[in-house]
């Protein structure tokens, strides 16, 4: 590999995932990075070459110290965002989804084809997105192959670990003229031109992959479906659409193809371990056996879904069933850029899930017993399940894996209880990208001045 | 008044509501504050004075100039803070509401005894929730007097509008030995006295007044609900509480009373147009129309709900008969000091509420059809909500109000629609403590640091 990272030790108290059961904390250890932007040791204050390795490290300028009141994370992993959709967060929230789109979303995604605006807006995201602690992003670009390539320059400049994907929606009865690939056979195309282009411009990169990325089953033709799968197949990448986000959307693949959307994606070979969909709120128990068999991954939104997704995807049925799942932000069907605020609504939605809604429901009618996670288990979704589901060793601390790390310091440290477990929560539930101190991926600072 | 604030004139942008349908905007607006920190003129630039007022603020150096992706919004209002939780705030939410109480809470508000403890806790909350925007809350303190005379103290030093309870729990069945009033008469003599200190010690400041605060039915026994009602009518001053907050609270008051909490809080004077009362999530119909008739108003606590309430309040049903509700962040039952977070929660609640959370239950059954709110009724709640509860006049930007105002900073300005309706939405949704660039209470720079 070209990119040579630099050599570091980074002196800190760390938490990490291994499992959705368990966070270990590990006190003021040392993590050794090299030069290839991976963890090769993890050093405990009992060990033996603990007091060596701080001083040589000292010695050759490749400490990074934290303070005490500063812990280690791995990265978050974002599993789903419409990078273009940015300059929106937050905007008509109270449409519904159909004007959402006509309205509000096609007409700005349209608008990348011009590359001064795209290079803006995608230089604004994706430093946003760092100064959060995501180190990892699965992007869905627009129509424009020019503009994505633009995204992969701003994400490859600013040193986050990115996976794109050249959008296709050729289906004219779905998707307005102003804002459609011309042709089935130009938007395959443009898929395969991307995964080349990119492959070529970033081979000495271990930061920008493509993904296939039929936006979704009613924007894509049988023709462009199919066309995808063998695309994804050939060329062995990734595959990102959404799938029964919605009752509306749910219920039109059953109309146009007599069945489920799991179903017509994984008959056209867009569904299995390579894959990553978006929502799945309306999943029925048979697609979620689907998902487990395919070994296919599901991008919780739980900030979207609130408004898209009509219902609570049952992320601990997932979990407990080993189903792969990963946390995304879905900007901006979701408002907030934060992994930390989806970390928070996963567990929010959960147990309103739990506990139902309606008070005119007796208690025992309202909601889904047994359906509340845990802060470990959003905390392990947002880290190895985005980890497991873009095939990366990343999302842990750990040796062999990606020095994506962020470094994030507790506000309350000085007022309260420093139990492991209880900074563990509070980091969860209080980090802002205000008290994100330092951000690296592969081992390297990001900058995102 | 004794307290002279300084005359400024604030130049800016502005969003206001005067109802809970329409949110105002206007442009470049020249707000002057006079020395009783009140809004005592609007000037818009069509205006005859506009230059010459400009000009003259310039030359006494009393003009506070906005960058152009800067607005003043008004100060929140927070109707539900339990100030002593602030150090545990996001912790232990996976455990059930009683253990939360007993193994994390009370141990925690029993520690303000300690009042080298309670100075340094308080001025960290204080802080915090003025760098939030929130220039007005509305505190349960602890049962420590002494401890909440610290807490009127940081509130008055950092410039924070307060509304003070010491709080009562006499109830030996429900409370534990080590944090209970020692009496029912000393519960009530130190509500009387925490009172007249309060109006002793503030008589020259507009900023901090005492409340009659029983914590909640259940921690109450009858002769304290009815001493804290005549307390609550000789001395005219607000009363707070929890009402309904949970199936279990609802639950107990019909089993101690053989009627709601409501209710009870009714017969002993405690529910009127001067009362604010927590959660309310499991409120009857006809509860409702008692605190409609009552004029009192509800705390609308939705991060806390989530967790704690069992089901969420229907606050579009509340608004649309006129009762009154606020906003509360009910730390630390609610993670976050942030009333912008809280917005977003009750947003996300109602859309919630009104799609449902169960997939397998058929969309027509799963939620309650029109419950959602839109980001105006969210901010209506967050300012003229709260000020109508408290009865200050503040909340709104407008002659004759106090000047308790936040602004802040747009931060997707350079590449987003700058519609007003646009840049609402987006402060709505993407405002941090890091973007609020400046807090005035009653025209007074607050300071935070």
């Amino acid at each position: 590999m070209g990119l040579i990272y630099s050599k570091k030790i980074i002196k800190g108290s760390f938490f990490t995932s291994r499992t959705d059961k368990e966070v270990y904390f590990v006190k003021d250890a040392l993590i050794e990075t090299d030069d290839n932007g991976e963890i090769t040791k993890i050093i405990n204050p009992a060990d033996q070459d603990y007091q060596r390795t701080l001083e040589d490290a000292k010695e050759n300028k490749q400490l990074v110290e934290t303070r005490d009141d500063e812990y280690v994370l791995p990265g978050f992993i974002d599993l789903h965002v419409h990078a273009p959709q940015w300059p929106q967060a937050g905007l008509a929230l109270d449409q519904p989804l159909n004007e959402w789109l006509e309205q509000y979303t096609f007409p700005l995604e349209a608008k990348y084809q011009d590359l001064e605006f795209a290079r803006k807006s995608y230089r604004h995201l994706t430093r946003n997105l760092v100064k959060n602690g995501t180190t990892t992003a699965l992007y869905f670009g627009t129509i424009h192959e020019d503009a994505n390539l633009i995204l992969a320059e701003e994400c490859q400049h600013v040193g986050q670990r990115a996976f794109i994907g050249q959008v296709v929606m050729d289906n004219p009865e779905q998707t307005p003229k102003y804002y459609r690939d011309s042709s089935t056979k130009e938007a395959l195309n443009k898929t395969i031109d991307f995964i080349k282009q990119i492959r070529t411009l970033y081979q000495d990169s271990d930061l920008i992959q493509p993904v296939v990325t039929p936006r979704f089953v009613p924007n894509c033709t049988d023709e462009a479906l199919e066309g995808l799968g063998q695309i994804a197949k050939k060329f062995d990448v990734l595959v990102q659409s959404h799938c029964s986000e919605s009752d509306w959307e749910h219920g039109y693949a059953i109309e146009r193809f007599g069945k489920t959307d799991t179903e017509v994606l994984k008959q056209y070979g867009l569904l299995n371990e390579k894959s990553v969909m978006a929502h799945g709120t309306l999943l029925t128990e048979a697609n979620m056996d689907t998902f487990k068999d395919e070994k296919a991954a599901i991008a919780h939104c739980p900030i979207s879904n609130a408004y898209f997704g009509n219902a609570v995807l049952p992320t601990r049925k997932l979990l407990e069933r080993k189903i792969k799942v990963g946390i995304g932000t879905d900007i901006s069907g979701g408002f907030s850029s934060s992994m930390y605020r989806n970390i928070q609504q996963a567990l929010i939605s959960s147990r309103m899930l739990e506990d139902g809604v309606d008070a005119q429901k007796p208690a025992a009618e309202r909601g889904v017993a047994g359906a509340r996670i845990s802060a470990k288990q959003a905390f392990y979704m947002a880290t190895i399940g985005g980890a497991e589901a873009l095939h990366i060793r990343a999302g842990q601390i750990k040796v062999g894996f990606k020095a994506d790390l962020q470094i994030v310091r507790d506000e309350l440290s000085a007022i309260s209880s420093n139990a492991s477990q209880d900074v563990f929560e509070r980091l969860m539930y209080q980090t802002n990208a205000d008290n994100i101190s330092k951000v690296f991926v592969s081992g390297k600072l990001v900058d995102h001045k």
